[in-house]
C-alpha cells in the first residue's frame, strides 16, 4: 500500500499530495479547484467538528444557518472588506438553463438574467450583519452569540488539497457585543477555544499572536490567530479570531438602545477555522509510511489482525478478538477487527499503517497458545508482545493511546522549537532562512513599508506578533531601527 | 407573546408564516426565496440530523462531501434528469467583480467568464456518479454507501419557510451496488428509516408508499416516499427514497468486473430528506397557542419558572429548582431554569408556550412550604400539582414526556384516520376534496393521462400507492376503467 508514497525529505510537496489520496482523505473532483472529501477523510472532520462545536456550545454559542447567497450590493457594503473578497468572488447571474434551439444542447436561458447578481459567500459577515439589524434592538438581545457550518468559496487560482481550495467547509462565529471590552473578550476567548483545540485534539502545538495590520481579515479592526509549525519549516496559520469594533455595525446600521436610555452601534467579532485544519493535521505529524493520525480524532483507535492459515484457527482468533473488542469499547475505545479474507495480513498492516490507525492489534495461532498479542504503535513504528493474563488489557492500552497522543504533541513541539530561531541580523535572517526556514524571531521597525519589502525579498511574512512576547528594546533586523519585541516570520502555506 | 398569532381555523397559512417567525424558527432573508434558520429552529434541525445521521451510520454508511458547483454538461448527461432540473437551476458564469470605471460601485468583471458555466447543485447525482467512475473497479468495492449532509439550490417561484425555499438543507444518499435486487433492498430500506424516524422522532405518522411514474424522480426508475398529513387536510411529502437502476451508471460509464470476471453497470439508489421536515413537524403537531414539540426533539424538553416576589423566595426557588435539575439531567432530561429578572412569569409562560417547551413547571413560596410543584404539559394544556415527597419525581417527569410523544403520535394518528376517506365515485371524489379534503383512497386506471385530468380539474394529485395496499378489483372513479387496488389522492405541499 505504502508502495509509491515519495519520501518527505525528496519532495515534500508531492509527498503530501499522494498521502491525501491514497490515505483515501480526498481528491480532486471534476469542478477546477474544488475537492470531494471522501468518506474517511470526513470521518475525521466529523470528529474534529463534534469537538469544536461541543466547546462553542461549552462558551455560550448557538448555531444557525444563513443563506448562501449574497447581493452584490451587501458586499459593497463594507468598503475594505469587499476590497478584500471582489477579486475571488462566484457569481451567479443566471436562474434558469434551457434547450438550444439548434439542438446543441443546454445553454444558459438569456431571459432567466438576476436583476442584481448574487455573490457565493466567500465569507458571511454582510448577510449575517444584515439580518442582525432585525435581530437586535436592545441591550436585553445582546451578546448575540451565533455559529454556522458551512460551505463558502473563494475562487482561487492555485488550489491544493484542504489547504487551499475554491471550495472548502467551515465554521463561521458571529457575536454582537453591546460594548467594546466584551468583543475584545469574545475575540481572544475564541481563538483561545482554537488553541486549545489544536494543543488538545489535534497534539498540535500553536503559537497565539495577533496579524500586522496588513495581514488582518478584511474589515477588521484586530485579527488574533493560531499559528503551527509543519514538518517542512512552513508556517501554516490555523484559524483566526477577529474584532471588528463598529464596521459592520456602521455598514448595517445595527444599533442599541443601551441600558442607559442612549442609542449605540453595536460591536462585533468573527471567528472561524476550515477544512484546512485537515491539511494542517496531516503535515504536522505523518511520515514516510502515511499518516499518523492523534488518538482523539482518530475515527479508529485500534486495529485486530487475525494472522491464520487455517479455518479453525480464524475462528479461535475471532473469538478472541470479539472478547477483546467488548472490553475495549467498554472503555471507550473505538476498535474495529479487519477480518477481510480477500486480503492477506501484510496488505493490511500497510493500509492501516497509511491510513494512520494508532495501535494495530495482531493474533495469530501462537497467541492463543501464549496467552498473548502483539501490539505495535503507529507514531512509533514499534511492536511488543503482551500478555493477556497479566494485566487489564483493555485500560493499559486505552493507556496506550493517551500516551501517543501526548508523545505526537511532544515530538511536533520539540520540533518547533528546534524550527524557531532567534535572528539578528539580515545577514542571519536570510542564511537561516535558507538553510531551515521555521519561525525566525526577530526585531521588525512596526511599519508596512519593512514587512512588505521583507515580504518581496525573502517571501517570508510576518505570521504574528506573539500574545506572550516578552518586551524588548532592539532594532528591526531589516531597517535597523527601533523595535520594542520581537515577532515571527516564517515563509508560510 | 402568543398575542397576534392567528388562528388556525382561520387562516392556516397565515397561522403557520406568522408561528414559524414568532417562535424564532426561521425568517426570510434579503435574498429572494432564500431563509435565515434561527437559533431555536437550527437547534430542533440538530437534533433530528443527529438522530438520522446515527440511523444513516447503523445502517452501514458514511459521510462524505461533494462539490457545490456541478458544471453545466455534467447535469445534461442523464435525459430525464436534466429535463427536470434545468429549469430552476442558479447559475454561476464569473468567478470575480472588480470597481466600475465610471465609480458607480462594484460590477461583474466581464474579462472573468467562466468558459463552461457551473450549476449550484440542485442535487448531486451527477457529480457523485462522476465521480464513483474512480471508486469503482470491482464487485470488491461494492456496495458503496455514502451520504452527504449539504446545501442545495432549486430556483422556486413561489417559496414558503421551511416547505419550499430557494436554498435548503439536506442530506441525500447515494449508494452503488452490484445487483439490481441489492438497490431495490437498499431503496425499500431507507424509505423504511424515514418512516421510522418519522413515527419515532417526528410522532408524525406516515404512509409508506410508490410514486407514480409522473411523479418520480428524474432520473430514477421507481421512487418510494412517505406521505404525512398536516392539520389542515393537505399532505406532505416528507421523504423520498429512489430507485435508479442503471441510469447514472450508464450515463456516468460506471462499470464493475464481476466475482465472475464479466463487467457489468452498476446499479444506483439516491434518497433524502431535507429541512422541509420542520414544516412538516410544525404544521403537525401545534396549536392556536403555539408550537408543540414532540419531547424527543425539543431542544428543552423541561423548563422551570419561578414565581417569587422577593429575593429570599427566589434565593429558596431557585436552591429547589437546581436540585430538580440535577436530579432531571441525571435521568437524561434537557432542562432550563428561566431565571430571568427582566420578564414577569406570565410572559414566559406564553413565550415557552409559543415555542413548544414540552413540560412547564412552576415553583412559588406556597409550594416551597407545601413541597409540591405544579406541572403544565404543552400538548393538553393541563396542569398538575405533585408532592415531591411522594414519589421519585425525576423519573415520573421523563414518564410524562414519554406519555406526551406518544399521545402527540396517537392524536395525528387518530387525525390521519378522520382524514382518510374511502371514495367510489367521482362525485363522492370531489364533494369529499371540497368539504375535507385529506387522503382520497380510490381506484385509478392507472394511466398517466387520468392522473393528469384529476390534476387538472382537483389539484388533487396521486401521493403515493401506499405499500401495504389490498389487492381489490374495482373501477377507476375518474375513467370507469378497471383498477387492482386504491391509490392515495390527496392535495399537497
Amino acid at each position: 500500500m505504502s508502495k509509491g508514497l515519495p519520501k518527505r525529505s525528496e519532495d515534500y510537496s508531492l509527498w503530501y499530495n499522494e498521502l491525501v489520496k491514497k490515505a483515501d482523505l480526498a481528491e480532486n473532483s471534476a469542478v477546477r479547484g474544488c475537492m470531494v472529501i471522501k468518506p474517511y477523510g470526513y470521518s475525521i472532520w466529523e470528529k474534529m467538528q463534534a469537538e469544536l462545536d461541543r466547546m462553542f456550545k461549552e462558551t455560550g454559542h448557538s448555531n444557525a444557518y444563513f443563506p448562501l447567497f449574497i447581493p452584490k450590493s451587501f458586499l459593497s457594503k463594507e468598503a475594505s472588506h469587499v476590497e478584500g473578497f471582489a477579486k475571488e468572488c462566484a457569481v451567479v447571474t443566471h436562474y434558469r438553463l434551457k434547450n438550444a434551439e439548434d439542438g446543441s444542447g443546454v445553454i444558459v436561458d438569456p431571459e432567466a438574467k438576476l436583476e442584481e447578481e448574487l455573490i457565493v459567500r466567500p465569507t458571511s459577515e454582510t448577510v449575517i450583519w444584515s439580518t442582525y439589524k432585525n435581530w437586535i434592538q436592545s441591550y436585553r438581545d445582546l451578546p448575540l452569540l451565533v455559529n454556522q457550518w458551512a460551505n463558502v468559496v473563494r475562487w482561487e487560482m492555485r488550489t491544493r488539497l484542504f489547504l487551499r481550495t475554491t471550495e472548502f467547509l467551515w465554521q463561521e462565529g458571529h457575536t454582537a457585543h453591546a460594548t467594546k471590552k466584551e468583543a475584545e473578550a469574545e475575540t481572544l476567548q475564541m481563538m483561545n477555544v482554537y488553541a486549545q483545540f489544536a494543543e488538545d485534539f489535534m497534539a498540535l502545538p500553536v503559537v497565539r499572536g495577533r496579524k500586522t495590520e496588513s495581514e488582518r481579515f478584511a474589515g477588521a479592526d484586530d485579527t488574533l490567530c493560531i499559528e503551527a509549525m509543519m514538518q517542512d519549516g512552513k508556517a501554516l496559520q490555523a484559524g483566526t479570531s477577529h474584532y471588528l469594533g463598529q464596521n459592520f455595525a456602521k455598514a448595517f446600521d445595527v444599533k442599541f438602545a443601551t441600558k442607559e436610555g442612549g442609542l449605540e452601534y453595536v460591536w462585533g467579532t468573527s471567528w472561524g477555522v476550515s477544512t484546512r485544519l485537515m491539511g494542517a493535521l496531516i503535515m504536522a505529524h505523518s511520515d514516510d509510511n502515511g499518516l499518523v493520525l492523534p488518538p482523539k480524532l482518530a475515527p479508529i483507535q485500534v486495529v485486530i489482525i487475525p494472522i491464520y492459515r487455517k479455518d479453525e484457527e480464524f475462528d479461535a482468533i475471532s473469538e478472541k478478538a470479539n472478547e477483546l473488542m467488548a472490553e475495549l469499547r467498554k472503555v471507550g475505545v473505538s476498535v474495529k477487527y479487519d477480518n477481510r479474507d480477500t486480503h492477506k495480513p501484510g496488505f493490511k498492516f500497510a493500509e492501516h499503517e497509511l491510513k494512520g490507525v494508532p495501535l494495530r492489534i495482531a493474533i495469530g495461532p501462537r497467541d492463543l497458545e501464549n496467552g498473548t498479542i502483539e501490539i505495535a504503535r503507529r507514531d512509533t513504528l514499534t511492536k511488543e508482545q503482551f500478555e493477556l493474563a497479566s494485566q487489564p488489557i483493555a485500560e493499559k492500552i486505552a493507556d496506550m493511546l493517551e500516551e501517543i497522543q501526548t508523545s505526537i504533541y511532544s515530538k511536533a513541539f520539540d520540533f518547533r522549537t528546534e524550527m524557531t530561531t532567534e535572528v539578528n541580523s539580515w545577514d542571519e535572517f536570510k542564511s537561516v532562512l535558507e538553510e531551515k526556514t521555521g519561525f525566525l524571531s526577530a526585531h521588525w521597525d512596526g511599519t508596512a513599508e519593512t514587512e512588505e519589502k521583507i515580504k518581496d525579498l525573502t517571501k517570508a511574512t510576518i505570521r504574528c506578533i506573539p500574545l506572550d512576547r516578552k518586551e524588548e528594546d532592539g532594532v528591526c533586523v531589516f531597517s535597523g531601527k527601533p523595535s520594542k519585541g520581537r515577532v515571527l516570520f516564517a515563509k508560510a502555506y
